[in-house]
């Protein structure tokens, strides 16, 4: 089943607005065992009706997104119509909800509104509780010539993605009949390069009849995908862990800080974090996991050697002896994390994340990453993530959390 | 100029990776004035020839983003070196460059590498110092019949954008000709949303001749778009701050949190954070920005009660009697970072994220956020951002970062 996605929006194409439908939508599709053909995206106003017709010329299944708003520039449901030569008319319930929607907010209808309750004869109206425009589904027997089942969504993804949950994906499975989702499994890695596994398993991959393999590589996180025949997949798992097993902190797809929240919260361990560099992202990535406050409580953004003295009691001499970005500086910095929060695990960084602040013997992106346990075991490495300033706070980030799950691996 | 944009790879269709092109690259064309007619994304492997020829045909400038890999599904420069009827030569330049990228990295090359020096006769090598691809430019006079001018760059942004501007730029801004960027300014609001534009000034800013009006709306944060000659900006402008300027934290499209450490750091200021729902996010943003250290240096994340107690001195009293989602327990916090920091301002912030730990009285989405300064004023709201995890950590932080501001304007 040939699948396009089309995209309308001026914003998409004028660098302030990133097109999110594409990923989610193809992500939803995959589950069900289907894939987007092709994505296209043009802008507001009158292009959508070449884009249109070109798709439903090509594919079975065409999704459109946006220009369904009350502006003259939206010309989505005018363009389906006129092209499949379909009348609109005011569909009755979609115009009470659009009333009620208003009058829950307190605001008068505008004329410019009636639009978006016109819908083609005898088309389906996919309800819409988070905004104005209803959807539409308009199915193949009705594209005459073409077999074409068409969906019409809206563009902001607050009332796209429900929509999509509810209305499209029943009628897409329907659509697809029998077709049976491939095997697919996620690994998520850090520490470790794409050329790394080209020259460690690219070839036992390969030399695995019906296995698609690709990669994803983020800073400092590396996603291995599989698709394929269910024992494809599984002969592939086991070729990529036997290499790599150590690097792996996810086979279901998780964030590295939910992998390590969960590990936490299996053993009843509580973490404290020390941050200087990173400024508070650790703490943050860590509290963006749901259950995070059983394991986590107490966390200090240091970010001068005043509030590492005053918050951490980390000596002044430590500082002028060796420099905040050091191996004694985290040690103690870790060290005072876990004593003054009475936690299990404590992790500490500070680095030289620039633009300014380098020297030549702790270049900007040097960065110092301490751990320290109640039973007074410590650990300090030294990473090295010469990258914007962003970009060196996530790779640190990621490096300190990994180190917190490689001292709870068994 | 009628341009399009052709992204290939499969993974930008599985809902693993993003296409971050089409904006970024929007975004850069913008400044010279040239505007993105349409974006299409197809998979890895055959379909870039249909969807490349349907481009050239439509077109006077094509740029395409992938497929110059070494694989067999890398077939971007043989599918325009095809449809052009230009043989492919290997390029020695390209080769040496190859062999240096691989050799600096004491890796072997593989042979597969060796089609990635092969260009079309005739067209410019355009160097890739990030990668092993390098680009293609095609002209105009080489694409007889069509006049298009085809770019072909490397897929991964690290490569492609610094390509991007020391190569494709000069050659658009040399086929526009004198083509006059328009003039276009964006301004920045939280705690406002579009329909208060539209109330407000909608009609206003439709009247002005010659006015491009575009709204994007993220989570508590919407930028205004004006595009369009000068005076019609200019006035564009007047009306919106005429009417939301106290809402408007830039007019140079800067970032709130930059707004601020500008703002702190004009009066010499010092800021400290104290955190429960925001877990840190606050922090992570401030240190966010270039030179945030000369501003921001203590912050406290304190998830739980004890934690409170312990490191801000908020009374247990307080606590018990009035809940940790309170006025007097930020405006405790606030006061307990204030006096441990030694700063000049403290924000405070407490609230319930969710998914569980709401009440009736207290739902989920509710926060309270404490203001203190060193003079002894201090200043407590209570916002509700009923929303998931994520993006309710993200509201309450820009609405803590909004009272600073809001503090320190004059």
């Amino acid at each position: 089943m040939k699948i396009e996605l089309l995209n309308t929006g001026s914003e998409l194409l004028l660098g302030t607005t990133m097109n999110t439908h594409a990923a989610w939508i193809g992500g939803r599709l995959l589950q069900i065992g289907l894939r987007v053909s092709r994505q296209t995206t043009v802008p507001d106003g009158e292009p959508i009706r070449e884009a249109l017709a070109e798709a439903i010329a090509r594919a079975d299944v065409v999704i459109v997104t946006g220009g369904l708003g009350p502006t003259s520039d939206d010309l989505t449901r005018e363009a389906a119509a006129g092209l499949l030569g379909i009348e609109l008319i005011t569909d009755e319930a979609a115009l009470r909800s659009l009333e009620a929607f208003f009058a829950h907010r307190g605001r008068p209808m505008a004329d410019a509104n009636l639009k978006q309750a016109l819908v083609p004869v005898g088309a389906d109206v996919l309800p819409n509780p988070h905004g104005t425009a209803p959807g539409i589904y308009i199915p193949p027997r009705m594209t005459a010539g073409h077999g074409c089942a068409v969906f019409l969504l809206p563009g902001p993804p607050r009332e796209l993605q429900p929509m999509f949950h509810e209305e499209v994906m029943p009628r897409l499975r329907a659509l697809a009949g029998g077709t049976k989702p491939p095997e697919m499994k996620v690994l998520r890695f850090t520490g470790i390069g794409e050329s790394d596994f080209h020259q460690g398993v690219d070839a036992t991959l390969a030399a695995i009849p019906g296995l698609e393999v690709g990669y994803c590589a983020r800073i400092a996180e590396l996603d291995l995908r599989l698709i394929g025949p269910p024992q494809a997949v599984l002969a592939g798992t086991e070729a990529v862990l036997g290499a790599f097993r150590a690097r792996c902190f996810s086979e279901e797809g998780r964030d590295l800080e939910e992998t390590m929240v969960r590990m936490l919260a299996e053993r009843k361990f509580t973490l404290a974090t020390a941050e200087s560099c990173t400024g508070g992202m650790i703490a943050h990535r860590i509290t963006n996991v749901p259950g995070a406050s059983a394991v986590f409580a107490h966390g200090f953004v240091t970010y001068s050697n005043e509030a590492k003295t005053a918050l951490l009691g980390v000596p002044q001499d430590t500082l002028a002896s060796h420099g905040a970005v050091s191996a004694e500086v985290v040690r103690a910095m870790a060290a005072g994390a876990l004593r003054n929060a009475g936690a299990d695990i404590a992790v500490a960084v500070s680095g030289i994340a620039g633009p300014t602040g380098g020297s030549p013997d702790k270049p900007v992106g040097t960065a110092w990453i301490g751990l320290a346990t109640r039973d007074g075991h410590h650990h300090e490495t030294k990473v090295f993530q010469p990258r914007g300033r962003r970009d060196f706070k996530l790779a640190v980030s990621q490096a300190a959390l990994d180190e917190i799950r490689k001292t709870l691996s068994p």
